[in-house]
Order: C-alpha cells, then sequence, then structure tokens
C-alpha cells in the first residue's frame, strides 16, 4: 500500500522502521532536506503547513497520516473529499491542533480537563483566577506557547494571542496513556506510563511503565479512555496527557493526535510497540496486543546547551556495555540545544532497578558538537 | 558510517532495520533490482560474484560486510589490501564458502564434525563407507548441493563435482548457535535453538529457544564455540549448524559467516535481535546481551507449491489477532514455490504452548499467488 506520511521527523522515521516488517511503500514529506525520514522513504522536500503542497502530496496516496499535527487540516478534508483515507481524520485533527477547539470537545464529551476561559481578541475580562496557565490556541508545541501566570505582575506577560486560560492543577504526577481506535472501531489502550519533566526544556525526561495506581485512579484513567475513544470518532492513535493531582483526581491535560514521546518505551517494554500499533491503525488490521512485558524507562537524549554542529555522543559506548538498555537515534547530523536527538529505553525487573539505570545513563551519555 | 552490504536480500534488510535506530548510511549491492534492500538503502544492481564490481562498489566504503557467502572472496581480499575493512575477513569467507576448505577447518582445529573424504575430480577411490552424504564443495544453499547416497545404487547420482562426502550422522536434534566476534577479541554467544527441518524443501520449519540439553551436551556446544571463535580469528557474526546425534554427541554439521536463520527468533526472543548484534560486529561496539526472555519460536513463510506470481499472504488478518505474534515479511513482492518470503516469531510461556502456537499459525497462513 501507498501510505504518505505528514512529517518526516523521528516519530515517522520509527514508525517506517516498525513497518518494514510489512510491505507497503511510504512516502514522507517534510520542509527539511535531511529529515530523519528522508533515506528511507519516497521523500518530498516540502510544506505540509501548504494547502496545494499537501494536495500535491496526498492525492494519488491509498492513505495519508501525519506525524505532526501541525498541517494544513484544510488540505486533509479536501483530499478526503476526493476519497484519500486519512488516518486521524481532519475533523479531530482540526479539534485538537486548535488549544480553544480541543478544550470545548472535552467539555462538550464531559472528559474531565481543568477549568478555562478561552480569550480570543483580549476585549474579553479575564475572569480566570490566579494561578492560571496561558495556552496558546495554535503553534504551541514541546512547551511552546505554554506559559504559567502565577501573579498580577505576571499578567504583564500574557501574550495577546488567541488562548485558553486553564486553572492550574496541583499535580502529584504526570500520566500518559496512548490509545488506539481501528477503522472497525475495534480499541486497544497501553498500560499507562509516568512522566518526570525536565523543568527547563519542558520535554519528556524519564518515562516510566508500568505504574502502580490505585484502583479509583485506574478506574477514573480508564473512563477517561473509554469516553475519549468514543468522542473522537476516528481511526487513529492517540496520546492522552493526564494530570493526577494531590487530591486523587485525574485530569485530561492535553492529548496528541499521533505517536508520542510518552510511548517510546514501549519499543521493547511492550508486547507491540506504539510505532506497530499506528501501523494497523493505518491500515485498519486487527490491533497488537499492548502487554507490558517488564519494568521498562525511556529518557531523551536532548542536544546540551551550549553545543550546535555535528553531533557526538560522548559516553555511548559505554551505555552499549550495559544489558537491556537500547539506543535509539533519529537519524539526524547536526545537534543544537535542546533538540531531540534520539531517547534510550532500559528495561528492569523493578521500579527501583530501572530509576537506579536511567539515572545511571543519564550520567553517562552527554550530546555535544564535535 | 558508510557501511557496504554484498547482498541485499531479507538478511540485509532487517539488518538495516534494526540498525536505523543509529546513524549509519547503509549501500547494498545486489543483482535483483527489486531486492529486498533497494528502497532502504543506497542500492546498486550489479553482481556481488564479479571482481570489477565488488571492487567499485567497495573502494570508498569504511567497512564491507555480507548478507550471503557467495561473493567474490578474491575482490574483498584486495579491498582488504586497499584499507577497507571487511568483515568477516576474507579469509574465513573463503573458507567457509568451500566446504572442502570448511571441513579441513574443523579438522585442523579440532572441532567436531562427522568424517569425511574429499573428492576432487573423481579419480580418487571412494572409501567413504556407505550411507554418507555428498555436499558439492561450493554453490551449495537452503539444501541445494546437498544429497544423501544410501545405496549401491544411490552411487549413480553423485555429481561429478568437487564435493566432501560426509558420514551420515544418526540425527536426534538439530541444532544452531549464532556467535559473534567484534575486532576487540570480545565474543558472545546466543542461546541454543533448536530446528525442525522440512523434508521436503529442506528450509527451516520451527525454530525454537530456550532447548533444555543436559550439562554432557551443553559443554560440548560449549567446547565447540569457543574453539570455533577462536579459530576464526576475525570479527563476524556466525551461525553454527550443529547435529546431536542419538548417542548424545554433538557435531558441526556446518557454519555460515553472516546472519542465519535459525536466529530469526531473537528478534523478540532475546534481550537483543542477531541483527543488533551483527551491527555491533561491523562496527566493533560492544557487543549486546543475548538473553533469553522467554520462550520463542520462528516458522518460516515460504510459497506454496503451484503458486507463481504476485504474493498474497491469505490468513494473514487472523495470524495479527493472535498476541504475542510477530510477522515478518521480506518486502518481495512475487512468490514461487519455495521461495523464502518472510517468518512468523511467536512468544510463550512454555514449550508446550509455543509448540501449540506454532502449529495453529503455520495451519492459518498461506502464500499464495493472487
Amino acid at each position: 500500500m501507498k501510505i504518505g506520511i505528514l512529517g518526516g521527523g523521528q516519530l515517522g522515521r520509527m514508525l517506517i522502521q516498525e513497518a518494514l516488517k510489512y510491505d507497503d511503500q511510504f512516502y514522507t514529506l517534510d520542509p527539511a532536506p535531511d529529515a530523519p525520514c528522508h533515506t528511507i522513504s519516497h521523500f518530498t522536500q516540502g510544506n505540509f503547513n501548504d494547502y496545494q503542497t499537501v494536495m500535491d502530496f496526498g492525492k494519488d496516496k491509498e492513505v495519508i497520516t501525519i506525524e505532526i499535527e501541525h498541517v494544513h487540516a484544510g488540505a486533509l478534508a479536501a483530499l478526503e473529499e476526493q476519497g484519500v483515507k486519512v488516518v486521524p481524520n481532519s475533523k479531530i485533527i482540526t479539534i485538537i491542533q486548535q488549544k480553544i477547539l480541543q478544550k470545548e470537545f472535552y467539555k462538550a464529551h464531559d472528559i474531565p480537563s481543568p477549568e478555562f476561559q478561552v480569550v480570543r481578541d483580549w476585549n474579553e475580562d479575564i475572569t480566570m483566577p490566579l494561578p492560571f496557565v496561558q495556552k496558546m490556541n495554535t503553534g504551541g508545541y514541546d512547551g511552546k506557547g505554554v506559559q504559567v501566570i502565577r501573579t498580577e505582575e505576571d499578567l504583564q506577560k500574557l501574550w495577546k494571542e488567541p488562548s485558553v486560560l486553564e486553572a492550574l492543577v496541583d499535580i502529584d504526577k504526570e500520566l500518559s496513556v496512548i490509545v488506539a481506535r481501528n477503522e472497525n472501531g475495534e480499541t486497544k489502550t497501553f498500560p499507562v506510563t509516568e512522566m518526570v519533566a525536565d523543568p527547563k526544556l519542558n520535554l519528556l525526561d524519564f518515562n516510566i511503565c508500568p505504574v502502580h495506581l490505585n484502583d479509583d485512579i485506574a478506574g477514573q484513567i480508564d473512563h477517561i479512555t473509554a469516553k475519549f475513544l468514543e468522542a473522537v470518532n476516528s481511526p487513529g492513535l492517540f496520546a492522552i496527557e493526564l494530570f493526577l493531582d494531590k487530591e486523587g483526581k485525574v485530569w485530561v491535560n492535553e492529548t496528541a493526535p499521533r505517536l508520542h514521546n510518552s510511548g517510546h518505551q514501549s519499543q521493547e517494554g511492550n508486547a507491540n510497540s506504539q510505532f506497530e500499533q499506528m501501523y494497523r491503525v493505518v491500515k485498519n488490521l486487527p490491533l497488537a496486543d499492548t502487554d507490558t512485558m517488564t519494568y521498562s524507562g525511556m529518557l531523551n537524549l536532548v542536544g546540551a546547551e551550549g553545543h550546535s554542529g555535528k553531533v557526538v555522543y560522548q559516553g555511548m559506548e559505554e551505555v552499549l556495555k550495559l544489558p537491556k538498555t537500547y539506543v535509539h537515534l533519529y537519524g539526524k547530523t547536526e545537534t543544537k540545544p535542546g533538540r531531540k536527538m534520539g531517547h534510550i529505553n532500559v528495561l528492569a525487573e523493578s521500579r527501583e532497578e530501572l530509576m537506579d539505570k536511567l539515572v545511571k545513563v543519564k550520567e553517562m551519555v552527554k550530546v555535544i558538537a564535535g
């Protein structure tokens, strides 16, 4: 099957890598000429936010999917009109790529998500009590376009852009769950993972599975995933990012209509990975089993501060000596501060052993220019 | 690193697939324009048995490896002279690709292998007692170039080609072990697997791991792998195919200087696969841990008799519904009788469950033309 992917980054690369087990032809569209997918797929250099570029790319494909949500959703809708299958469909992409629509979607479908106020043209009164989080309607990614407003003085910092102002959750844990639905309506949920975010870059730091949750919390999450999978009414693989607050209530922070950094440990930690599942969603195949095989965790390999240029993974040879430790690089030749260059998955027999290994690996390796 | 592979078949494809976790550029050489590697590597169509073709292909690579042993070893020796690293080296490829040299190598290094007689020009008296196995010196592959001579009448069938005539072992089990050695001299051995051969096609049928062997047999195998890894004196990944006879003695049947069908279950069954290990050998990296994670087994997907043309995997959708069942297709569009089109790996909690699943899967799927 001719499968087109909008975006040619690491998520697409790992999807194609997994799908090499099957017999399909992958086509990718990305503005960067050396995008991670460019050597392993039929590659088109171009802007996935441009209507005509997406139309030209998509018109002869049997199915189009995304590995980034900031694409021209109008073009995807037009392709659907022409009979191209789009996974997930343009409607849910349109909703999720705009924070205002995303929040209204949760509200309409009774999916618990923090209280919020929509501001569009900044003539509105700000009724949201401090402290709150401003999330810009569009353009947010990897922590960009999001800021916390704590004080009256902070109000000066507000971006005068269409935004959601959202109640700040008193976070006990950040959790994530990857869910999938195929065209036949079959659904499958990955085990919940727990994230520890790097406060500076706001990129994921460690991501751990399984997480031991009491029945009440597990039940809330089951309720959310079921509601969400029903509400999207589209084939797709989605990441639901959750906050568990200090009173034991679970809130949806946000969702992504695609493969997600918080699912990377599934590559070695689960019976099948999120990439295998995404492939099956795209092809409308029976969904894969997602059982946890053992304790697993992931750390991102992020370009070190002060280093720009040809990448060197300092300490990597020592990492490769460790048992049940799996390096995944993204084929990016140039590092810069904060750039996601790869990740490392680790397996262990217990949560303690897992955390020890992750901390050890994080101290061993540094992404520098050389 | 620019890595060249002679051969662009499924073994190369799965090596490149695994190595997409790292940042290297793969180049492949194969006579078939639609070889399984052609879309996922820098592909050159050409004959790896032609001196000049191999020289032209290899001269600008940092390292050359093989995924088939029937290549122009003289060209590899010339590339070594020019400073290209060849893994495994041309000397051991030369030995293994000729059955006569291979048998003499075992004898010289005291590696137990069935008694044999070398016949070169067929003026020799045949002193090997019946029954015996004729193995042609060159050109044998997937059971071709090998025949059993049981009776006086069978002697008429002998191919008048340079050959080894080898004592027939009274086989209890066919075993295999994948071993690796890097340039630093580090070695690592995969757990032993057991094969059940299809008597008609002589391709592997099921391949199972782990195998429970008594201490004496395990000790014989350890002795063989240690001797072999010392004797080859080259970086490389090798498959050692073994016979366990009915008296409990282990014999080397033959070896392959490359990735091997008998190691495919390692993809999901071991902490790392033979493909990961091969990559590390090629790059002279620390070797990967090879622990058995659970019971694992593999069955080949072979083109059905009477079917030639565009391949259809009948029953595959049902297979994809089974938990811990992993389909690996090789990107070949045309099937023909006996052609290896893919394989399926299965994980299980016990040998009994494993065999049940393998038999079930084998009955579910058929490789036909449609």
